[in-house]
């Protein structure tokens, strides 16, 4: 089964920083067999994140949840492995482990001392929203976004042109600059700022000092236009013309940036006491989650690879020799940013999940959340409903747009309702939203060259709502195949570690070796499904392109007469 | 106290037929204290109202019904005045009522057969939805509301210029032409169709003959396109033009429609001995409820009534003699339809409560709906809410929109959403939404010179929900008065019967003895609260136009921008 893996060391682990909590996951490297997984919820604010009701837009994390959840979910999945019946490779041991992978959301930068260690840490920062980690879906730094996509295309640098064309708000550079303005004390303390995906494999390998810790090509290519082309990390002189201040930031970054199928380093003493592993076991560089989510779904050119979660990721790769056009509102193309010798391509939504959890707290009456399964029970109901039958259309943007608009200043829309509309039927309208903001994305690779010949669909929501991917198929109008593993983030990120350690020689191999698929494949329902979704989603775009594209006027007064038209079409058809 | 009262008739009825109950009201006539009320639910269908789930815009109710729970509720109020502390007036008995007035919901039209009796007192007819009452917010007819408005054009003959403009789905004639290509069969078998409003005093009276009943100015007027200076009724040339078959019914209607200050007949024995009351009292002519609601609130020229309940009416009044331009999208202008010698001017809301409660029935979570008093409990975190706190704006049209796009094939819409969009935030965005309808109302009023110096608010919310009433007067930016009866409708309704059985000279002495308001004014709270409703307002029109609107192309960037700018600085304000 397994020719690839080299040596003794038969296992690896994957740790995967999500954003409400963290996972370590063991794998068997024989065949890619999960032998051991914790989960550790953040215990910080709500649900692991710090809020502030007067500026919805804010989200941050305590970097002291990171390191200690770190320590409390490997752990406990090392007793896990240690306890559990042999797999293909025998008893699990920590000495056969033969790297840590970590993966982490992004851009998710914290700022840190002239040692490389969390502001957050010191007493006097410690509750200071702006001293502790910036969350991705962190929009408060709007502003500063648009100045840097401004500025960029003052100076017509390109520095855009693999970014989609936008900076965005959610980004390395635009937080930073927003902490100057917001809490210049928070700046001025800060030596430099650190990629979460980057902070931790720093830390637990000791490597911290900010000029020396290995910074991720994916984190540094995606979110701090770093770009080989450009001589890596944006020019100081064009920092300096955003503000001077952000110059000194530009020396204190390791500019040579690696793939994440490097050595950032070994396990030290202190953090190996504390999860139960051996010191000195390999670490690789860091990378973001749906990256090497897609190395763990099977990523590869030509297949779409989308990871649900409370945000989705999409993600592809093109060979670094293929023609590539910039594709705009696509959030970045990184060489070696997924896999090392080909372009990775990132697309995503800025909530997924997230919109059908808001629904579930805010809006869900009792008959759904009695039971404590609130979106099984919605699913139950609103899985009995046809396309277009609810009448309803909503826009998904309850967290702004990541792509294809690039615009954290959006919010969301439900179109359609009547005195009849039910909790069910606008559930499932806030799931097709979702469905339509991913064909949004495909149909904008697909303009710009980057077919996409099969979708794979992973994370919880591939697991755990078969209606949802049954939207999605027909929606997309494409088979929909699931990866086997249910955590390929930890997966991908264990098979990082894994080849960073020597057990493979490459990520390839380790893919071959370690990743699958489900039987079960999504398919479009019927024709009628997709036909109706077809007009449901032209009238989407034109929902779309009317709130979220600047200069744009289009006769919205269609688009309630064709909801109601499908709508009596579709429940006449049912009668 | 009463100086105008006649002879030693010293009480009068009014009954109420709402959208799911009737309401019997014995008022004294000394000074209009209500000594006696009783409130019957329709037993049929779902809270009165007969649906089906394939046509969402199918609303019918049962004219068995009506009689019943006019007998019931009468005979309760009546047994409830016997045994009252006596008033004013001292003791009640049944010989001292001078007069009963009725007032319904319309277009609410029955079929009947050759004598005026209900198709569905048939058995065979009974649960056929088309034989019973189609209720006025049956939206079933659309198709034949546009073709009867698109016909009255063609043929430039003015049947529209004092109904808006625009014939309603929710009018007689629509109906009636639905009916036959619905049902045929009924519509064969229907000799004539008959307004709720005519016919209760018709039946109660034993006048049912449809050729001899008396027809309401008020019903005929504002919804058969009944006008004296075009001689009554729509021609036959124009209805045949429609469909020949329409137009036997036109002779089959008392073409003298009457003011309601005029007697339709006198109580038969047998009603008199269902409901306790002496044979041989006098009955009013029927109206409308809202007309007969503004005479209970005190209408008068300059004085806007609006009677918010499910739906909303906005009625006010005009001199006969003043200039008067046809006003698009205000539902109707017809001489004596409110008051007899002035021009009743009816605009509305399709709904306001309806939607409040949809809010409730569907989207209110346990935390709100489990005391059992969700609108309160929701009201108690709305009105800690400031004016544009929530960043959401949404559009009041799940039952479409009566004026002023008199367009019954639109919905409701929510605009702005978050992750963090609570419950409460939604629920005061739509009650906002209802205020903002009533804005576009009272602006196009006063664009065509009808002049609106006062606000009178009645119906349940106006009693119930001091958040509702602060937002209008904020939204409105005027003062707003409450009527003091808290059920204007069958008070109003009570003082036609008086009128029309001698009681009072004329409706005007009436409404002079027996009508006030309550101590309690709202009125706008402050600048602030004005000027950001004044931008919501303004973004409101753009969504209204933009959707509302044929061959309207507005940029609708700047709406979700200036939400969040509203939002944001609205919050920044109260940190």
């Amino acid at each position: 089964m397994n020719d690839v893996a080299l040596g003794e060391k038969k296992f690896a682990i994957g740790v995967d920083y999500g954003t409400n909590s963290v996972r370590a996951l063991i794998v068997d490297l024989a065949d890619g067999t999960e032998v051991a997984t914790s989960v550790v919820n953040y215990p910080t604010g709500d649900m692991g994140i710090i809020l502030d009701h007067n500026q919805p837009t804010l989200a941050r994390q305590s970097p002291r949840d990171y390191v200690d959840c770190f320590c409390q979910a490997v752990r406990e999945a090392v007793e896990q492995a240690r306890d559990a019946k042999s797999g293909p490779s025998g008893v699990f041991t920590p000495e056969l482990v033969a790297g840590i992978g970590v993966d982490s959301t992004g851009s998710t930068p914290l700022p840190v001392d002239i040692d490389g260690i969390p502001l957050a840490f010191q007493e006097k920062y410690s509750d200071v929203p702006a001293a502790n980690a910036w969350l991705w879906k962190d929009h408060t730094s709007i502003e500063e976004a648009d100045a840097i996509t401004k500025r960029v295309y003052e100076l017509g640098n390109g520095y855009l042109e693999r970014c989609g064309g936008v900076y965005s708000s959610e980004w390395y550079w635009a937080k930073i600059w927003h902490c100057q303005r917001e809490n210049p004390e928070v700046f001025d303390a800060a030596y430099s700022w650190v990629e979460l995906a980057d902070f931790i494999p720093a830390y637990i390998t000791g490597n911290t000092k900010p000029e020396k810790l290995l910074r991720g090509v994916c984190g540094a290519g995606h979110k701090a236009m770093w770009e080989s082309r450009h001589g890596g990390l944006p020019s100081a002189e064009f920092l300096a013309s955003l503000d001077e201040r952000l110059v000194p930031l530009r020396e204190r970054f390791n500019n040579e940036a690696k793939t994440a199928d490097q050595v950032a380093g070994f396990l030290t003493e202190e953090i190996a006491q504390k999860t139960g592993l051996a010191a000195g076991t390999p670490v690789a560089v860091g990378a973001f989650d749906c990256h090497m989510g897609a190395v763990g779904a099977g990523v590869s050119a030509g297949s779409l690879v989308k990871i649900m979660g409370t945000s989705t990721c999409d993600v592809t790769t093109l060979p670094l020799d293929a023609p590539l056009q910039t594709i705009p509102g696509v959030c970045g193309v990184v060489p070696g940013s997924v896999l090392p010798d080909c372009y990775g391509i990132e697309a995503g939504q800025s909530a997924v999940g997230d919109i059908f959890r808001w629904f579930e707290r805010s809006l869900a009456p009792e008959r759904y959340t009695k039971t404590g399964k609130t979106l099984v029970e919605l699913e139950k109901d609103a899985a009995l409903l046809s396309p277009g039958e609810s009448g309803l259309l909503a826009l998904d943007w309850n967290n702004g747009n990541r792509c294809i608009l690039v615009d954290t200043a959006l919010t969301g829309a439900i179109i359609g309702s009547t005195l009849s509309t039910t909790a069910a039927e606008t559930y499932r309208a806030l799931v097709e939203s979702t469905a339509y903001g991913a064909r949004a994305i495909v149909e904008r690779l697909e303009e710009y060259g980057v077919a996409i010949n099969e979708v794979v669909v992973c994370g919880g929501i591939a697991e755990k709502s078969p209606m949802t991917m049954q939207i999605y198929a027909d929606v997309l109008n494409r088979p929909l195949k699931i990866a086997r593993s249910a955590q390929t983030c930890a997966l991908g990120a264990s098979l990082f570690g894994a080849v960073a350690g020597g057990a493979f020689r490459s990520i390839y191999d380790a893919q071959r070796n370690s990743v699958g698929y489900k039987d079960l494949v999504y398919r479009p329902n019927s024709a009628a499904a997709a036909a109706v979704y077809e007009k449901l989603f032209r009238n989407y775009m034109k929902l779309h392109n009317s709130f979220g594209v600047k200069g744009t006027s289009i006769e919205l007064y269609p688009v309630m007469k064709e909801l109601i038209a499908i709508r009596d079409s579709v429940r006449e058809s049912r009668r």
